[in-house]
């Protein structure tokens, strides 16, 4: 017995139930105080009220200024926990690592970010802890949460270190998500050292998360809805911004941080090669790295939300030949990349147009899971479900 | 033998040396015509002198004001037909399609755009025309062109159509390249509607070829170099602007046009199921298209300018799984791929940083072509040669 099937039945001896358990690590939530202070905004981010077509008054979500359609609506599903739970309880999903949604605590002053996110901190512990028993597990709730960083221009990096703490001490809470500003400078920031010093040495996880994509005036005039930014510009938000990151040497310095990038890393695994190469022909940074741009791709986790069996699999093949990439020489390593990746839903966006009982959106991905050709039976147990509970030391 | 092997066959037997032909598709040229409208500019993109890091006098290329750098030494190799000669015979590059580089016409009053254009295109004629004969082949030279439109905001769309008229003419050349802003409002532009109607019946190849990238701002402030632009940013921008093509339905209207796309199509290949799956979630578009968008990247010509093999591999699964989202329904096909693929350099980009007589940004391509595992022999020979030959007509 290999020490990957050795851990997996420890694990199914101790927690898990008689099927595969499927767990959605990308799914957002407004919290009721969050969606307070977007009421009270009178730019965006904001939440507003109008009369809906049907005469009826609605709430709307604008999140950028000048967004389609003003903004999109909003309801309980945002924010009320028996939604998220009649959700998951739909698509058999057992349990759900929520995350706040974009945009965060971006648009505060440092002092109310501070408070904010740690009063935010504390309502998701207790939202995640007076969840429901995950149905068949014998010690595990349905419902745990990544947390927020008062991670915005001008705040004390002190502040920053406190919530970290602060986190460490939530029992629910076993991560972090963050956009991509930092404190105003992107991830690649010298200034956030100590914060990845920190992140890496509490062991939380990290979900990189885009907002902003990029300028929109690259997506022209015609009225193509939101397609345009969030099917390429949030990708490309990411993207940029883990580039970035590698490129600082980040994950040189902080080679156990575990960060996991939204949208399977967006267009990274795609542009890696050709990263590589712009670097070795690039005299102001051929040098600079420890290894291969390709080989950090290998430290990294890969939500599983990219909607198509293809896509899938070619990041588990990117995630497969990191080490080959390894300045020290590697093999290449056929499971690692199914280790490496977690089923998300971006819950709840991407709801269905028409009334119905499942989410296409969450079906597609549930079915690219099932439909990736390298992957076995236990390969797709793992990005369904096992790897997300192994990440957050929930097999303990 | 099927129809493939039959076409193969026949090829072989009218023109192709004992070994399989390496057919270079994206290999850059500045003419010596608008190397001197660039030297004659004072803004980018212009081309300048300095007295160089070893006191001799340099010519250096601007491509974008702001540029890092301030440019990149540029000479003969950008030119001089030789040093394009000497450079294929390096690398046993039988015949080369060459093309202008970036920025083409973009910053010309439309007059201006439409002589230089045609002149252009007579200098490419006659570049190609003269060059000799390349070796083994019975009747072929060894370089060919994509011509250049005048595609400037302004310019009228007869003095366009005028220039793909010209093009016919010229014997050796059977493609255009052009960049991603149309007249300026992009290839959305609906002002653009006779000319992807001529594109389509005079047959010609439509190489899109990036040089805008997206707002550096993005790219944050630490010195990388070129990297970012040009690993990302380059990508980018053929994404989006393939993506509006789509969306704008052209090629519904137009599904004979021969589009081939720079870098392997950027990150569109990695965002196509994500692409597909906001479209189908958006009332703006969500039935706008006459097929799933993923349908679409079934119809386009990629360079194999990826630099690995897993993002071949990967490229050519896209391509093979588009039928099967066609309106009417299709099957897999895994070797349409790879007949829809096609090697190139990027010569006299991405030069080695220290002298050596081969470039490694082409031996990584060459690499990659063969190593791509489900690709066979003859799979190969495609990618590297012979799709080159049958797209631009050459077979016969």
């Amino acid at each position: 017995m290999n020490s990957t099937k050795r851990a997996m039945s420890e694990l199914s001896r101790r927690v898990l139930p008689a099927t595969a358990p499927i767990v959605d690590i990308h799914t957002h939530v407004y919290l009721p105080r969050y969606a307070a202070e977007l009421r009270a905004r009178t730019s965006a981010p904001r939440i507003y009220s109008r009369t809906g077509g049907d005469g009826k008054p609605e709430e709307r979500l604008l999140i950028l200024d000048g967004e389609p359609g003003v903004g999109r609506p909003v309801g309980s599903q945002y924010w009320d926990r028996d939604q998220k739970l009649l959700f998951m309880k739909r698509h058999d999903i057992d349990i759900s690592f929520i995350s706040s949604a974009n945009p965060w605590l971006d648009f505060l002053s440092p002092e109310r970010a501070k408070v904010l996110a740690q009063d935010l901190n504390n309502d998701l512990d207790e939202y995640c802890s007076s969840s429901p028993q995950a149905e068949g597990f014998s010690a595990l709730k349905s419902i745990y949460g990544f947390g927020l960083l008062p991670l915005v221009p001008d705040i004390s990096i002190p502040s920053v270190l406190d919530t970290i703490k602060q986190i460490t001490t939530l029992s629910h809470i076993s991560g972090v998500i963050m956009g991509t500003k930092g404190l105003g400078k992107g991830l690649d920031d010298e200034a956030l050292e100590p914060v990845w010093e920190a992140l890496q040495k509490t062991n939380l996880v990290v979900f990189i998360h885009p907002h902003y994509g990029v300028d929109s005036k690259a997506f022209g005039d015609r009225a193509n809805g939101h397609v345009l930014p969030l099917a390429l510009g949030f990708p490309f938000e990411t993207t940029i911004a883990v580039t970035r990151l590698i490129l600082a040497g980040v994950l040189d310095r902080y080679p156990d941080l575990r960060l996991l990038l939204a949208h399977s890393g967006g267009a990274l695994p795609q542009l890696s090669s050709r990263l590589a190469s712009c670097i070795t022909h690039d005299p102001v940074v051929a040098k600079r790295l420890k290894h291969d741009a390709r080989y950090y791709l290998g430290k990294l986790y890969f939500d599983a939300v990219a909607y198509g069996p293809e896509e899938l699999a070619f990041v588990s093949d990117v995630i497969g030949r990191a080490e080959t990439y390894s300045s020290a020489g590697g093999e290449y390593d056929a499971d690692i990349g199914s280790r490496r990746m977690l089923f998300g839903t971006d819950h709840p966006f991407f709801p269905p147009l028409e009334a119905s009982q499942k989410w296409q959106s969450v079906e597609d991905n549930l079915k690219a899971i099932q439909s990736v050709g390298v992957w076995n039976k236990s390969a797709r147990a793992n990005v369904l479900g096992l790897n997300a509970l192994r990440l957050f030391n929930l097999e303990h």
